[in-house]
């Protein structure tokens, strides 16, 4: 409700138009959906700029339906994170046009428009036990309608293969760079870019990388100024901070 | 080294114009400057559109000063962080132009141009406390020559000054939010804006809250997709995370 | 044994009223009856105000089921938490008028009489992993004979929901809020209320949210002053700490 | 802003009472100060039934000062944490008519009238060296007006004492007990009473005992039920906790 | 190999009744026998007045198998601790003779003498899920000739069954005391008696407790001055110091 | 009081040889005095056989000087623990006839009389950085009235000197085993002796060994069984654990 | 590519001999072939003098397959680590020629030549829970060529196994020693002997030995100076440390 | 002694030219000096093949004093390592020919003779705050006789730096690789060399990153296989482990 509405309300009142009790209907439910500018969730696309993703883990095969049906009439499209197996064959029979991949453990459904955008994110990932965690953050940016550079086996301990993407790793707006073990990746990367690098450790290790806290604080630590960090194994939550980023980048009109 | 520039030496030695010795010489430092794409770091601003700071704890008065003195001199311009008093009361008679900020720990001489953009940058904070990370993080954005929105004294415990900044947080194109004590004021920022959210845990506490590490866990988990985290107390690499996101927005030519 | 008590028994050993060997017996009892003011188990729920449950983990079935049939005896009702599946089952057979609640993992005969009192305590969380605990924390209230206000789906992530519960949230006379992940809930919530604030941290959340450790840190580090903190899932203690209160609330008699 | 002045406000509108412009500013504030029930910190008193400390540490002496002076002026009395002994000179001299408690490391200016009932608190401590965080807890309480009662000098490994004090115990309304090493006392206490106890750990200690983390880990894992437990030496906390329940216990009315 | 035997070999080699090899042989051994003071581990029993168990976990159960075979041969019984139901079931077919119990996870066949003293060793835990724990540090002393007292159910949050059994545990010369959650009861018995106290945490806990490590900081943090603490679980190793002890007890020829 | 006691004050009651007032004031005290079995701690040398220490850390000059009086006054001697430089020199104007000793940071005045037996027990260390930690418990069973055998020097990084002291280790009834940075030795130790051996880990290390937590680590998981384990640094608890096994050694009455 | 390769090439283009478009492609790799040093991996063995081994953990059953198929093409045998039973019977299956052995959980098939060294390598460990990680090192250096002494069953709680051992431990070149537990053994070997010592620590234990972080931090303090250590249970690490130093030490052209 | 020793001393025995006290003499000091192999550690030089630094940490000036002037004296040099600036000094006054290098606090008097080898060992470092750490390394080797290449400024942030260092890295017998914050210098480096490489974190860093367990985390962790890894600031150990393989490496002899 922007001023001038409130306005109008006002003189509507005023000149009778509107009765006290219509006037205070639309005024209890004010704070809620204009001044904290908060609408309901179904709707974070519009305001935010990304969808939301239902987060299986924890929750009931019929309650991760349940909201990927909600999710899909409001959007055109829904996807869920962590869908293990047995709840992804239980979705399957519910949503029988969805797609489930077990190795990123992601169940969609449908497909948001492609953006209008040259720009291009690189999913970088060394070894092949990362890929789990690399695919979430890139599927869930296809999905969202982003072009995604998929940039594998890569690591610190073969520089050359790193070295032979620099082109690559250049042309892409926004870097995710997924590590396990050590870590150490990102912070290489983050040396040979100039762009935004979003590092995600992974739980993939033994001995003290064990559930990824040797990679989380190698990121952390990490010299090579600004790269920025996100909880272990959290694909999703990396293809999020891209998008918040993207948005930025293409929205021009702001800069008038 | 661009191809061109390649091809055009290649000639000259056809041609006779440049000496064996003189294109070996040339080619000799290619894969330092060139392939490997890395120049000095005196040219990181060059590079990766951001200026190199001088990380002064650890180092010595001299050794500050001295780097400081040639980052001047390459850049015309230059900023050292984790300055302490005694280091800074040094670097003031060494530097006499030079400007020491106590609470930030920044020392600083000279300025770089402003940026052409209307983009601002957000920096929030909750309490008096975190004012000094927060300090080093919008300075160094300004000695950059980025505009900084100063968003303070808000906090989740008080939501009502939070929600009343509503306007200002959303007219910001990033948001670098600071936050020590249990770190869950940028989760709540988040969940109100769409745009970049960079959060820095700072060491401000006691008890299970001391050294950040509350702060830094509830941050990394937070619920409000999309965060990136910073290092605890690390205002430095949010300034250069958030040039990292900036520079992308505004290179629009890279968009054709 | 009050001190009147003492003297009329002395009084009577000293007139021969009681024997030397009756005398002996009584006062033998007395520091474990009186001076220590403590009575066996079953009666905690006269002496303290509410009634012991069975923790289940780590007992077999038949212990659980024993302890259930004694307490029951003793209270007319009894409540076992931490009871698995397989458990439940067994118990069923047994007591086949109990109620098991596989979510939850209570298991219960019968229920206490309702208090006679206005107050409602609320039980309060975000998303629907935390719910099991939440339960947990509601059915031992509701089993002891509170009015429990169940007040879901509200998260700092998304500020509106939590804001449309306002008016809910400060009808109630204690709050126990349960939240995973970053847990950052209860002290928004505190900072929203005057009454009493239990927060209980769950194990929901996966790299350095697994456990609970995130969000027992937070909760123990939030500004909101005045919120107190149970172990991570325990939604019985929360329970436990609430009649504390509410007993105290309502003894009125005590203010004399 | 009730209901009904709404209502009022509406109908000074229709009648042309009050301008557009007068009304629009009431409602511009609306949100911040009824909807969301959220009102200047210095309100705090009123809305939430305790006032507000000025919690030092991380503030400059002046900063510390000028939060007491307003404080003050609001509410005719202030008080501040984590005072020390520098500070706590420089604020004698501004404010000649403070109090400084060097052991508590309490700054306090005036206090608040006695509250109205016949409750009373106990703080318990087991050592000396704990005596500043429950001497925190207890004046924060004393200058909010209640009445505490200092039980001192109990401790598990000389049961004989904590249960010479039996009586003490149980006639107060809430026990706030801090005890530091291992942190047992608590948990002994809770067997004790059935009032609401308030566990508050100490970094008192030294080994595996140092910070208070061992006490912390004791108190949360506390055998008997019902115990909550605040932040490492957050005595200051506690007190505020107390007055959450303390208020609801004396609010008679909202019984009906 | 004492010094008289050195002696008199010496002199049959002077004396050519000893060959030169059969004195070399002799000689050879010595370091590993005598000098060392060292001697196989079947004859621990001999050497340090206890006898070895054999340790389940991560062998094969033909390993324990044979262990156990081959310890029996040397000392007439034998034990093996944390066996599993599964390697449990191997060994009673293989060792018909021997004793499995599923509880404390004790294999064992035969049993050690009686040892001749009227000391009393005294297990003690406080609830029903610490039993396991306190059945191996019991029958592992049982085994071994050794008199127990077993007192259960006793918790610092029942103050008055632990004092009903004060005179039950002052009657024991040592006192091994195994609790898991917070692990307060060693502390509190320490301070009631005055002999060897043996504190073992288990690992039976959740949230902070789990894993044993809240008791185990307990107990090493407890004020009772004179406390010994063993690793999480250990019931073995709490039964190897008690004879550590005990042997020294009634070994009164030391004296002289 | 024993029951004769008890028999003897009711007899003189019925008698009239007390009276009611004496009786009752007799008996006030006996809950706290006999039958919790409990006395002033001021007659724990009694009570327990070793006499209580005052621990001086986070106590005033004054505290500790007071607390020394009186238990010098009680038993004839007074001992204080972790007594910095200046307390001591503080104590010392105060008790012109105390003892202070900078390394081990112990207060004494007076000493309890020689023990009549002939154990002795071994103080054992590696290297000169742990005798601070083995003077204090060396030194406070000297007070206590035990002889002590030092042996030092002895470190696993170089065998020969621990096993040329194999002898005098033998001799002893006790062994207390000091050891810092990896903490291996009394491991060592517990494989070539069968008495009682209390391990003590300090905090001497740095890395990852500092603070001793890695000590600490490695003397619970030692695989010699049997080892017991003290907080770090906790010299004065090694020595009470101590005299608790060596008081039950020479009770030999305790036997019939 | 070597200076003279240069100097050749530019030559050439020099004289006509080689077009533009050659020089520019030979030149375009020259920083990932020459420059930088780094061929492909399958040229490990030549590059650093030891093969690859496929990382089996998070990898499909066909990945492992398909990489064990190049290696062995690229170098005539291959070896996968951390092979559990099911993957190692899919690739019996496949490579039928292959070994498979499920307690180091290696898969090899073929096998390097025999070094031509007199060295031998000692592999030396306490207790049969350690053999796992212990032949993990052994039969990594066995397939690569080298000479494996194993020098089992010596532990520090029985110093005369371990001292029996001596003159084995002396005849080795390298000494990899592993351990679980508390894991001393390392510290007391490296007193011992001279040689290159790799400490292996093992997740053998329980309690707080779990998981080997008291191993660890146990070898990283270990007074013997000189230990060098690896990750937990990383037996495969510790037989390429060793090749990294046994290639230098028969490398002796390098002297000249 | 050798077994042909012991036959000619037991012939001389058997032969009458040596007394049975002479014999019981040599063959009593055996075991500690020919068996168990060990000599006193002033000996260490001819034993292991590397002197004995005193650390000084932990001891007073007159002990480090002491420790020094017997060493010099056994072995013609000395040095101590963690020596502060006050111990440094008192040293210089007391061993005038001493040399005191307050940045990597060694303190040394005289030089071991330069050994006679080709070989020379890399210490790598990436930034000027590491260079304590490094220069303990540095320094210790070259006061043992070694030549060392100091190889400084190069870091992954920057690849080019490192890059072209290629050659001096490959050049070195041994590598010795010290980094703080993330450290992931040394498995950069560790996948671009053949020879061993020997990883030391440092303490510094601050956030995660503080103390160092970032960096150790990471050189465990790290992919690029064969690292081994010292304590954290443990140059001086990383000197030895240096050493250990030197000496291996030039001791051709023991190849036949």
């Amino acid at each position: 409700m922007r001023p001038e509405h409130l306005k109008s309300l006002l003189e509507a009142v005023r000149d009778g138009e509107v009765s006290l009790e219509e006037a205070m209907e639309a005024l209890r439910t004010l704070p809620f959906r204009e001044a904290a500018g908060i609408l309901a969730d179904t709707h974070r696309l519009l305001r935010q700029g990304f969808s939301e993703a239902v987060y299986a883990e924890g929750k009931t095969h019929n309650q991760v339906g349940d909201a990927l049906v909600v999710l899909r009439e409001a959007e055109g499209a829904a996807i869920a994170t962590r869908v293990d197996g047995a709840c992804g064959a239980v979705l399957l029979k519910r949503i029988p046009d969805g797609v489930y991949d077990p190795s990123s453990r992601l169940f969609r459904v449908g497909k948001l428009p492609l953006r209008k955008t040259k720009r291009v994110v690189g999913v970088v990932c060394a070894g092949t036990s990362d890929l789990p965690v690399a695919e979430e953050a890139a599927q869930v940016l296809e999905f969202s309608g982003w072009v995604v550079n998929r940039i594998q086996d890569v690591g610190v301990a073969g520089l050359h293969r790193l070295l032979g993407k620099l082109e690559a790793l250049r042309s892409c707006s926004v870097l995710i760079v997924v590590a396990g073990m050590e870590g150490a990746l990102p912070g290489v990367v983050g040396g040979l870019v100039g762009c935004p690098v979003i590092a995600v450790p992974t739980s993939v290790g033994y001995g003290v990388g064990i559930r990824g806290y040797a990679a989380l604080l190698t990121m952390l630590s990490a010299c090579a100024s600004g790269l920025t960090v996100m909880n272990i194994d959290n694909g999703y939550g990396a293809a999020v901070a891209t998008q918040r980023i993207l948005n930025g980048m293409d929205a021009d009109d702001r800069l008038e």
